[in-house]
């Protein structure tokens, strides 16, 4: 780590215990012992500006809580790794994480009915109005990760050996769900571009009906799905769902959050996204949202009564178990959201760079794309055993001779020891750090004697 | 809010914005305009630590993302909120949520076989491990609060139609998990002194046989509940279950983290425990943990396989719908871990604080105490409608006047404007700041010409 982000996060540290003074204090009062700590709290803050501003000394703190190093990662180096690069989070939202950290943060002024949602201070409930605005839904609720709004979805609408359809490129939580509610995956083949076609769905409605004699009860696709991010025609299959009268979930894990997601127009009857993948959000945290149509079964209200006590807890939504994300999470969140709104429509800008990235990678002879090309995403897929794998044939470090060259070059996130095929993501990164990355995969290619076609071309656009 | 709390506010934020510069620059180098912004920081938080020294100053920051009040309820005040206690974060998770607060900051090293309990940097793997350990149980998971635990719980073991036993004082978390998996909740009544009893228990198995032809699946109750905080006689509870065979859950919501559990010496099946309410960590968190006889069941793996493409995603588990707690929100929980392990064992400390609160209260004529007494635990349930409430009835400000004349002292967390039945928990203050509590509670009883005995016992103990 370099010292200066040693030294950043020292002061922070030193600060949170100043404010563990004020916290341990009665109101208003410092005792002398007290007064002392604060003293000796911001002399060291002092001491660690001038090592910030020198970039100097020596790191005094290396581990919290005695076990866990220090986290510098996005600081030190360039991330691609694939599903992280969305949820990094904005300076807002770190600086709600700060302020909002105790358990029950966004609970001070909670009031009849109690549910989270209902909130005013902090502003959860407007944000739950602009999070369904911005999905172009009815309703929105917070969940604890993309999951466990599709857990909701299953739990609702699955029964004992129904049947959903997926994507044959779903991600596993998807699996997940449906298993939990007892129901059975079907998958839709991809085409020969490993893309999901409406006919493809379509036919495999079919297939389904034939095969167990009762249509699917629920249709979920991601818009991009996470092996290839290739995009499925999600409209399209939307379509097909309603032909048939089978509700749709969207799953946009990787969508919602950077680009632009109009539920409405897709046609989907629930929006699923993740906070911490695309929405740069802490973890766990995510979206669902529906329709006027589907709330009142989606976010039903418990009907339980105790047969004693004749309790009845109503308001509380049964599939959401109440409230769902309280403290710093959903504020983290909320904090980010104004970035998140605007950041969508910098989308087409965001795939320039990606496939900046890729043509660059391509121009090291061998080198293979094996997402859809050009790159309509940030993340993609590359296969490059036909180079940097057949050097680390030969190397010692074998496939992690990639790693070392990457990260000695200050880039990470890469699956160390994988040299054929592999995942990353650009997302959010400068152009300046996207050109960077390009050269120093270039420069790593000449080092080893493989051949780097075009060059010229792509410092050219520099 | 205090002016020094205000500027550790504005210094830490500050410090995030230099952190940000580190983020947005190249690796191990800074053009002129980044070196500009970050000797503009130091400068800034120079500036701030002055005015934290001095006490001076006006504030500059007001708002997180333009729309979130800082908060700095602990700093600013006593917080005897009833169920924010335990859940106040350390000063370690507090550094935690700085270091870790990107999405997937837990997944850095994450390697075959990809699940986050299986990771060992930053120490997850082990963490569970001495999860269990601390709750003498074998297996134990994170999840995204208590609720997820009772849900894991209720979707493996209770079908359509079954019977759950829980207390007539159950937490309406339980109602919903019951619900979710289509069960119906069956309450024992509680005894004269609001303690559900293992007799009451035994007897209300036979009321359900009787009347559904069917032993409950499942019995889940809270070692303390959330109304009273009494303690019920859950040792007595898991043996009635086992002479039925009917597996207990302890719902150790306001146990787990504040005094020792002993999962198996209580004979619990399931021990569930709530990070955000009593183990000073952040929302959402939780711990679900069981025996060797129970883990297959709860934790078993997925078994679904994608009909077309033949995956199958074999160690993900399927209550756990993978990975659960995955970010800033687990590594808070870790860090404060080392100190939640300790901190049981002054629970006989804070108990006597509880009592200690709530005899000052008592000396105040016409008070009383609704929970058990002596206390045997924090959080405590008072009726002070024969002392405050009286003053509230003639006050033009009604029952706010106690939470003006509390939060102008310094005090806050009993529910605004309620001076009927409310709720307190002393949890975690130190002795200094409970005195201060009951002296305050003195004051303004006697301000309002209550009658106030014994008063000289209760300073003499100072």
């Amino acid at each position: 780590m370099d010292i200066r982000t040693q030294k950043t996060f020292e002061a922070l540290f030193a600060l949170e215990d100043i404010r563990e003074v004020l916290r341990q204090s009665l109101p208003n009062v410092t005792n002398p012992e007290e007064e002392h700590s604060i003293k000796e709290g911001v002399d060291k803050v002092r001491k660690i500006l001038d090592e910030i501003e020198n970039g100097t000394g020596t790191p005094q703190v290396r581990k919290i809580a005695d076990s866990i190093d220090i986290r510098s990662r996005e600081e030190t180096y360039i991330n691609i790794q694939p599903i992280q690069a969305a949820g990094r989070l904005t300076p807002e939202a770190r600086k709600a994480l700060i302020a909002y950290g105790d358990g029950y943060s966004t609970c001070d002024a909670c009031r009849k009915p109690f549910r989270l949602d209902k909130i005013r201070t902090p502003p959860i409930a407007p944000f739950h109005e602009q999070l369904a605005s911005f999905l172009n839904m009815d309703v929105a609720r917070v969940v604890p990760g993309a999951r466990r709004g599709f857990q909701a979805v299953t739990s609702t609408l699955v029964n004992k050996g129904d049947s959903v359809i997926v994507s044959s490129l779903a991600h596993y939580t998807e699996f997940l769900a449906v298993e939990e509610a007892e129901g059975t995956v079907k998958e839709v083949p991809v085409n020969e571009h490993n893309i999901v076609t409406a006919d493809a769905t379509a036919e495999k409605i079919e297939v389904v009906k034939q095969e167990t004699g009762k249509l699917p009860v629920l249709i979920m696709i991601d818009h991009f799905d996470y092996q290839y991010a290739n995009e499925h025609d999600i409209k399209g299959i939307a379509e097909v769902a309603h032909q048939y009268d089978i509700p749709f979930l969207y799953n946009g894990a990787y969508t919602v959050g950077v680009m632009p997601v109009d539920g409405k127009e897709i046609g989907a009857d629930f929006v699923v996204g993740s906070g911490h993948k695309s929405m740069a959000s802490p973890a766990p945290s995510g979206v669902l949202a529906t329709t006027d149509e589907w709330a009142p079964k989606i976010f039903r209200t418990t009907q339980m009564v105790g047969d004693v006590t004749k309790r009845k807890f109503g308001i509380k939504e049964v599939e959401m178990l109440g409230c769902t994300l309280m403290g710093s999470t959903l504020i983290g969140m909320m904090a980010s959201f104004p970035t998140v709104k605007n950041r969508v429509h910098n989308w087409e800008e965001e795939v320039k760079k990606s496939n900046y990235l890729i043509d660059g990678l391509l121009t090291v002879e061998g080198g293979k794309v094996l997402s859809e090309y050009p790159r309509k995403h940030t993340l993609s897929k590359v296969d490059t055993s036909r180079n940097f794998d057949i050097i680390a044939q030969g190397h010692k470090r074998r496939g992690f001779f990639l790693s070392d060259e990457l990260s000695s070059k200050g880039i990470v996130g890469e699956f160390a020891g994988a040299t054929r095929v592999w995942k990353l993501n650009t997302y959010g990164l400068s152009w300046e750090k996207v050109r960077y990355v390009v050269d120093t995969f270039q420069d790593i290619a000449e080092k080893y004697k493989l051949q780097v076609n075009g060059e010229n071309d792509s410092n050219g656009s520099k």
